[in-house]
């Protein structure tokens, strides 16, 4: 009897990651040679414990599953649910039951960090009561923060968003050039300042806005911060300035909570201000000028504007060879990236498929390397472009309804 | 001795302003029997008083002018100067003398309530002078909030950027539908909702998000609104709620005022936090569920990845009708859109260009009609969307540069 395979999506959405679920439906639908069923779990871990999850067949036959190589968010629901580190919690045989009920005998788990840690405790759970489900996991973050894959899924229809709405605010910052601003971008990014630095993407020539770029890689001074602005102002009247939102100062106090020390809300909530706001508020106060705070939000994550043809095929790729790596009988692992190509402006990018192992990838976290920071820390390097630059290139035709809006898939 | 043309840009900037931009001096260029030279004025009228001008002609020889049309911003760059009441003030001769120096015959201004403004003050003098140039203003405003006209450029591609936002920040708050959570997305629209109103245009079936719609034009009570987030909750989990910058409570207070009342930030500065971030915080503390809120920002203006071909279309169309109605001798006039279709679902957009008098239209706002506002001020009716769906339609392919990112134009 032929085994069913299942696939899940966890942690935050991205642009792409339904891409990956379509690349791993179908190739799992095209072998019917191995699989016997194909299903998606409905949120996750979390929703298989509760038997939600549905057939992934008929979305093939309705012509959804094309929809959804093109639609943002988790398709399947998306869960926030950590496995207990001990291995002798009864939540594994429960699910290791519900397993065997389904006939499952591949896994396939699309996330980041969170998600490889899924995938990691229950392939050594499996191997601990010699199991022989097969567990892979598919990379899939904007934050581009996972180890052992030359970069994620996700991240570059992110950094394309984020170096295409940078340029366009950067225009609309200098329609009034005859008075000096400064205009603060404030990226998503905890701890890695990857899409904070793809906003280098949006300049067009040397000295172009963004002029400044944070990451939270680097403290952040906000003495010479100020400083940095009052220079560059006097060459760039209309500033830009991107700013990931996990910027903090030496002591590792983040930028955003500096701002909530003192403020109270009419509830008497503490006030939490974005790192921008409280920066916007800084500049005010110490130079005087004009300045304003766009805080680029979840449009990062789930924006279809601006996806990445470069991504969307990566995302279909590390599906369909999640499925076959699987069939080959590896398990316990990460689809990853490496990337075969120079990292430099002029090379021609090559990437191959590879996978590692998921021990090794959940609960790591790649930051931006040092040395493609600028020696100031208010830039990134050429050595940065030349990494970026690849992975958002190429554009992708999103459907669209009756009034020409984008057209999504649904979960009926 | 042939006169020449003039074009300037004022006010805030939007997706198509440079398409009006575009369609002035494409169409001037084309009467060479009727101009000499074709200027347009860097930063509006402000920029003009200081002999800031540049000749258009060569932006149409080098290709420039195609890039202008999908171009945001302000190529011209922008100004915010009101022209004194006083017609006797010495500006104005100070400005007709520069009109003789550079023989300007014609006068054509792109913007606003404020725009409009200004054109109906020249135009004014203009006659008390005896000076034959004629003015004529171009219609421009996210806001959609000028009279005599069915709408504005710029509204259209403004629409559509929030309808397909809203719709991909409806897929985002949904990844987790096994719990409740609201998001509250603060539209751009002090005192006309408008753009708010369009975000009725994401939903793709009866009920679907956003299910609250909250415009300025209707007073905002606190209570009801909690009490209709606690009934909506019941039916859609996944609550999106929109609402407009400058929704207001019966005695004209602006929401975004309330929650500014207690905080102040490091600095001793009053805190000023949005429509969103307040109701963020009552729905809060009066629900206790998870809650966001997400402002759109200046992407609203400035976004190119959402053109409307309709609203681009229409842009184009009147700065050449405007050029057209100017040489036939018309002045102190502002080009208007006139609807020949009924505004039905099912009926086949006709529209028709025309000129009113622009006296009547400065700074005057023209706001949701009541009618098209749901009774207990929380939706839009159908009467709406069938206004604005045609305004929205078809799709603009923008061109891009080796990176795949947006190209744009931009004055040297």
């Amino acid at each position: 009897m032929k085994k069913n395979a299942i696939v899940g999506q966890s942690g935050g959405p991205t642009a792409v990651i339904n891409a990956s679920l379509y690349g791993v439906v179908y190739e799992a639908l095209n072998r019917e040679d191995v699989f016997g069923n194909v299903y998606g779990m409905i949120n996750g871990i979390e929703g298989f414990l509760h038997d939600q999850l549905m057939d992934m067949k008929p979305l093939d036959t309705s012509g959804e599953l094309e929809l959804i190589k093109t639609t943002p968010g988790s398709y399947l629901g998306s869960c926030r649910y950590k496995l207990p580190e001990d291995l002798s919690d009864t939540v594994y045989p429960k699910l290791f039951e519900k397993f065997e009920k389904y006939n499952i005998g591949y896994f396939f788990y699309i996330g980041g960090n969170d998600s490889m840690d899924t995938v990691s405790k229950l392939s050594r759970y499996a191997a601990s009561i010699n199991s022989d489900i097969r567990f892979m996991g598919l990379p899939k973050t904007i934050d581009n923060d996972l180890v052992l894959t030359d970069h994620t899924p996700g991240f570059g229809s992110a950094a394309k968003y984020v170096a295409s709405t940078v340029r366009e605010i950067a225009i609309d910052a200098s329609v009034y050039d005859n008075k000096q601003s400064v205009t603060i971008v404030e990226i998503m990014g905890r701890h890695a300042g990857w899409l904070t630095a793809a906003s280098a993407l949006a300049r067009k020539f040397k000295n172009d806005n963004p002029v400044l770029i944070y990451l939270p890689e680097v403290a952040f001074d906000q003495d010479a911060f100020i400083e940095k602005i009052k220079s560059s102002l006097e060459t760039t009247s209309n500033l830009v300035v991107c700013i990931s939102e996990g910027i903090h100062t030496a002591d590792g106090t983040f930028i955003c909570e500096l701002g909530s020390e003192v403020g109270v809300d009419t509830f008497g909530h503490k006030m939490l201000t974005g790192s921008g706001k409280y920066l916007e508020n800084l500049v005010k106060e110490r130079l005087g000028v004009k300045v304003r705070s766009v805080e680029l939000n979840v449009s990062q994550r789930c924006s279809s504007a601006m996806l990445s043809k470069t991504d969307q095929k990566e995302a279909i790729a590390s599906g369909s060879f999640g499925v076959t790596a699987a069939i080959k009988g590896e398990t316990g692992k990460m689809v990853a990236f490496k990337r075969q190509s120079p990292l430099t402006l002029d090379a021609d990018y090559v990437l191959n498929y590879a996978t590692e192992d998921v021990n090794e990838i959940c609960n790591k976290e790649k930051t931006v390397p040092l040395e493609w920071i600028s020696e100031d820390g208010s830039d990134v390097t050429e050595a940065f472009l030349a990494y970026a630059r690849p992975l958002v290139r190429g554009n992708v035709l999103v459907p669209t309804d009756e009034d020409d809006l984008p057209k999504f898939a649904y979960r009926k």
